[in-house]
């Protein structure tokens, strides 16, 4: 089983870019705002050769070339065909290694001789308000750097390595037209690879970049579709090369919303990016290295690692810092879909992002209040309805596109199932992420201006249960009206069967609203508001005694969905103690605390659905987040086994801790991997059903604070505040 | 035989872009900078219905749709697999009738009852510099006007109308999101279509446009892949909707000499330009209709006008107006290829372009000189060379890239075919686009101001007939040292046999060499250079006398090449004297005149070449521009025709007369059709060879100055003032 083959992102920060390779025989390249590594059609050319009688050996990030050279003559006697490959073969997966580190990707061959490698040199991010010109150029850059090595200190002759593109739709032009400090080829101003000019440097452009037949003064042939960079190492010296691949894109972008990328502000253009990777190299490389050494001690294990590094790369591929009149704008999209900053993977995204970027869940938040909140009522029969509460969009747009105030791109009216409002879910996901972004990073005045729209947020949880508050038992009843006749609200699981994807009387819902409530009564002690935060605490122990008298006597499961005999059993079931876990609310999760009775019988079920046969997959063995689905979803399985490790961590029976495995190899093969990280998994075949290239897996960021399981606040805190991957 | 099924350009002036459709069963849409059609992936939906209860009928521009859906609902149960289209029909040939104008294409059906219009509505532009701003916005808008409609006076239902655009990979954006006097829909910042709202339009977004499943508060749903205008035109009306598609391209777009298109300095984005369309749609219908109106009243056949209308359609496509610190820069495309001003085609577009926008062919001229020329050595021998003089590169770069000073992306060294320098045919090229330019525009002033150059021109003409002056001839005996070793000299029809592609000793290149000296005798008598023009006039005299000499005396053909025995016979021939022609040079062409002698043995030529069996094609009945090469050029043939027509009319035999149609019928079918104008054609079977989707066409509207054959002065004279189809 070749286990190296996948694609992955290799990503600035904020550029909604990636240069995506890994799948094999698959072409990839600089992808701009792409929805699918697919749509990224270049041939990847990364090799070497020993000597000029050897062929090329190199790596399988391509389709067979053909040659444009006969749309020029109109000659039959060259073939349109397939090139002949005498000049080259294609190293296979028993002929390289491949280490995919936190922000690194390295493939080496020829007995560790040969070296290329894409890093994603990854930083603590401070707001970008503050950025100094030098900071934000460092930072900022939408490029990726790279090298290629050789050591051939026990050679006998010169070898030659290249790094190419072809692309017979689209020629690139060589760089050293316009500096002569790059050494490398750009498409247009948009994207381009550069190395420093060097002796040991040459360039090429042709049809056929093995085989140049037609070289213009200077030995290239601009119109060709193929360029590439060659290096040679004299025989016994060992040398590395810098490369950067460089992305540009200038000008106003999104619409709805206008704005410009914020590297645009420090950069003039993909020259002046390219020249900045490369002066910058030695420290791109030392940051690097100091994220695969962290995520390398951490003490995961093999498959826990790469998951996470997988997820690290796919999540900074769908990142766009922009910039316009009001400042900056931050956009997470949602991998294939490229939805904007959908709420319920902000959410997931969360921790991560408070590690690295804590501002930008800030102002996302911000921006939900001011341009994607609601007020709506509530329906209560087909001709009656009810004032609501606040609310927020599922999304704020859609592929640069954002949507008009208070509006979604994704929800439809008079529907039960996907693409249905997500009232209740949105609501929740603006009071997690509010109250522990204020808590993690310890931003209290936040906290304060936003006073209003917390109280708004816990009277509209409230309605959202019984308009009239004897009748409250702390779960969801009503639907919003925005649903529209017939219709009714889902939760972000709606994808899924029922068991996930109602929200009325939902299980996962119920736990995530206990979870909303326990953050809630913190949050208003902070700002002391007794009243509101005695409130919120009764209402949080008066949902987990409801919840307790959910539990199936005959067979100790919660039901997924408390009607209609639902049998289904989740693990997300415990998805909402994710957040009192991650901050260290001891309370909320003392087993013999306020919520005792609750945490054991959720312990119950979970040691109960963690089973063959029950929410781990017979066949594969993979974990199912729902018992009657075969969907399941990678950064859901991640977050379930952050509570879970830490909260029944006897309920990790082999098979349950067996399926790290079997995680990563979803995503290490071809089901998963033609796509970078996927997150929705068909759990027989592990082949993707959805969400690929996709940033959500993240969420297992929150591994690193598992293992072992030490006290919660000590453990957590320094990973908020220093930002290393190692806590 | 199908002869409706072709794509053509559909095109704004200078925005290098074009709304392609019209191959069936094709995709197309907007295409921003490409080189083929099939890059255009939208699949467009033109029809109607009548009555809800009726399936749409569509005309045949896209793909078997499929539905997105499954990629967000992951669910097996909604097919991945093509759409039933129980819900539509395409309209087939036998169903459609279709109407290329010079400025418009129309698409009739349902007994004429349904009509769909594309208008390209080009007028005489002058020097952008002196643009008033509303000038400025009508003829640089980057807008293709079109209109949709439906006469259901007779009928008894509402009939409804649709254009609609599907593109998964894209969802487009509702523009109502940003402006409420346009309705319609964009893809992001770049492209879009729009229409004036109005109670009889409706708006649609979807996975499925013809059954939308899911539906937001408006209707709409913004994440769907495929969106449409719907219009209702009540049983008892008939009604026209106006429709208008949009291109916006912001920012530097091409390197080298950085530049932004013209257009972004009068509108402030795409929503301008739409809007902009839709004010300006009466008087667009109106220039169009003019346009038409003026080719139909022309005199030409059905076929020579079909072929001028395509050709007309594919320039303005390949059109490109940008715009820096130093003013407007004119770029024309080389269709497929995207090469920038390649000079052998200048030099053909010239009759259009001074027709249409003269200063077009100054300003290229003027950064030729600038920027593009050089002064070489010529080769003698292995190990010697002498000074030769100045020429100019082939192009100007490639794919929105200038190339360096003095180079062109093309040309390359060490070369005798396709790919080598053409050093005398581009300085042949500068010298009769200048002569022809100040001539024909009555500018004398700007042939003051080249003075020097013209004189330098005539120089080097002279050093590469032959350094000593007693040995010249009047012929090119050198090639350029840029060459390079083992290297010669091509011509533009580098990619033919022998026959036309080497420059030495070349028929072709010779009698474009007299139309060079006959140009250059009359542009130094404005220049009172007398003793310049007494030696321009004896060349030229001297060159004909020695051309006389190169007959075959057995067949009274000349050969191709005047060395190796070669029996080639070719149309090019007689190319050099289209300029004297066309600017009523008449004592260069009267038969009894100085050039009499020669161009009775010309005359002799091209009655026999225009034979089946040697210049026309046996099978196909098309004509050949060479009796040894099977690869034909149509926009070669189109002014070979202009030539030939006007010099030996009583050569066109009825053979030659009928070709008209299968030229036609060539660029009606697949093997051309499916790529817009296609220039390099098998004569034998039909298929493009080469230079598809391709500017050089326009030649053909020489053939406006040739039926009748009136006096050429007073004939030539009007076309170049008054800028009609009808001269």
């Amino acid at each position: 089983m070749n286990h190296k083959s996948f694609h992955s992102h290799h990503s600035p920060f904020g550029a909604f870019a990636s240069f995506t390779i890994g799948f094999d025989g698959s072409p990839g390249g600089f992808a701009q705002s792409l929805s699918r590594p697919g749509q990224a059609r270049q041939n990847v050319y990364v090799g070497y050769r020993r000597g000029e009688s050897q062929r090329w050996r190199l790596l399988p990030f391509f389709e067979p070339p053909q040659t444009a050279e006969v749309l020029y003559t109109g000659e039959a006697a060259v073939a349109a065909s397939v090139r002949e490959d005498g000049r080259f073969s294609t190293l296979t997966s028993r002929d390289y290694r491949r280490m995919l580190g936190a922000a690194s990707d390295t493939w080496r061959a020829d007995d560790e001789r040969f070296g290329f490698s894409l890093l994603s040199p990854f930083e603590r991010v401070p707001d970008p308000r503050t950025l100094d010109r030098g900071e934000a150029r460092r930072l900022l850059a939408p490029a990726v750097p790279a090298w290629i090595e050789y050591d051939n200190r026990q050679g006998k002759e010169p070898v030659e390595l290249i790094f190419g593109i072809g692309d017979p739709d689209h020629p690139f032009r060589p760089l050293s037209d316009s500096r002569a400090d790059l050494a490398g080829f750009a498409l247009g101003p948009a994207c381009g690879y550069a190395t420093v000019p060097d002796e040991s440097v040459e360039l090429r452009q042709g049809f056929d970049v093995f085989e140049p037949k037609f070289q213009d003064h200077r030995g290239l042939h601009v119109i060709g579709g193929e360029s590439a960079i060659l290096f040679t190492i004299p025989a016994g010296e060992r040398r590395r090369f810098p490369l950067v691949m460089g992305f540009f894109q200038s000008g106003v972008v999104t619409t709805g919303i206008g704005a410009s990328y914020a590297y645009t502000r420090f950069f003039a253009g993909l020259e002046d990016v390219l020249a900045q990777g490369l002066s910058t190299h030695a420290e791109y490389q030392r940051i690097a290295s100091e994220r695969d050494a962290e995520l390398n001690s951490s003490g995961l294990d093999e498959d826990r690692k790469f998951l996470l590094a997988q997820s690290i790369h796919s999540y900074y591929g769908s990142t766009q810092l922009m910039w316009n009149d009001d400042g900056p704008l931050w956009m997470v999209n949602e991998g294939e879909y490229r939805m904007i900053n959908t709420f319920d993977l902000t959410v997931d995204h969360l921790f991560f992002e408070l590690a690295w970027h804590p501002w930008a869940v800030r102002d996302t938040l911000e921006l939900f209040v001011e341009r994607y909140a609601y007020r709506d009522n509530l329906q209560v029969n087909d001709s009656e309805s009810i004032r609501g509460g606040i609310s927020f969009t599922h999304d704020m747009g859609v592929m640069n596109h954002f949507t008009p105030s208070g509006r979604s791109s994704y929800e439809c009216d008079r529907l039960t199932g996907c693409f249905s409002h997500m009232t209740m879910e949105q609501l929740l996901n603006w009071v997690l992420c509010a109250a522990t972004y204020a808590e993690a990073a310890g931003d209290l005045n936040w906290l304060k201006h936003y006073r209003q729209t917390l109280l708004e947020c816990a009277e509209s949880l409230h309605r959202r249960d019984h308009p009239e508050p004897q009748k409250r038992d702390g779960i969801l009843k009503f639907d919003s009206e925005r649903c529209g006749q017939g219709g009714s609200e889902i939760t972000t699981y709606d994808s899924l069967d029922v068991s996930l994807g109602q929200a009325r009387n939902n299980l996962y819902l119920a736990v995530k609203t206990l979870g909303a409530w326990v953050l809630l009564e913190k949050a208003f002690q902070r700002l002391d508001e007794r009243e509101a935060a005695e409130d919120a605490g009764a209402t949080a122990d008066l949902l987990a005694s409801t919840l307790a008298g959910k539990v199936e006597p005959d067979t100790g499961f919660f039901p997924a969905v408390f009607e209609d005999g639902n049998r289904s059993r989740i693990l997300p079931a415990v998805e909402g103690f994710a957040y009192p876990i991650y901050l260290g609310y001891d309370d909320a999760i003392d087993p013999e605390g306020r919520f005792g009775p609750l945490l054991k019988l959720l312990g119950r079920h979970i040691a109960q659905a963690l089973q063959p046969g029950v929410c781990i997959d017979r066949e594969s063995g993979g974990w199912k987040i729902s018992s009657t689905s075969t969907n399941t979803w990678f950064s859901k399985i991640a977050l379930a086994q952050y509570v879970i490790r830490r909260l029944y961590p006897e309920a990790l029976n082999d098979a349950a801790r067996a399926a790290d495995r079997v995680h990563a190899d979803w995503q290490r093969q071809a089901g998963c991997g033609k796509d970078a990280l996927c997150d929705q998994i068909d759990s027989v075949t592990g082949e993707s059903r959805g969400s690929r290239y996709y940033p959500r897996g993240v969420t297992a960021w929150l591994w690193l604070g598992e293992d072992p399981l030490p006290d919660t606040r000590t453990q957590e805190k320094p990973a908020r505040e220093s930002a290393s991957l190692t806590q």
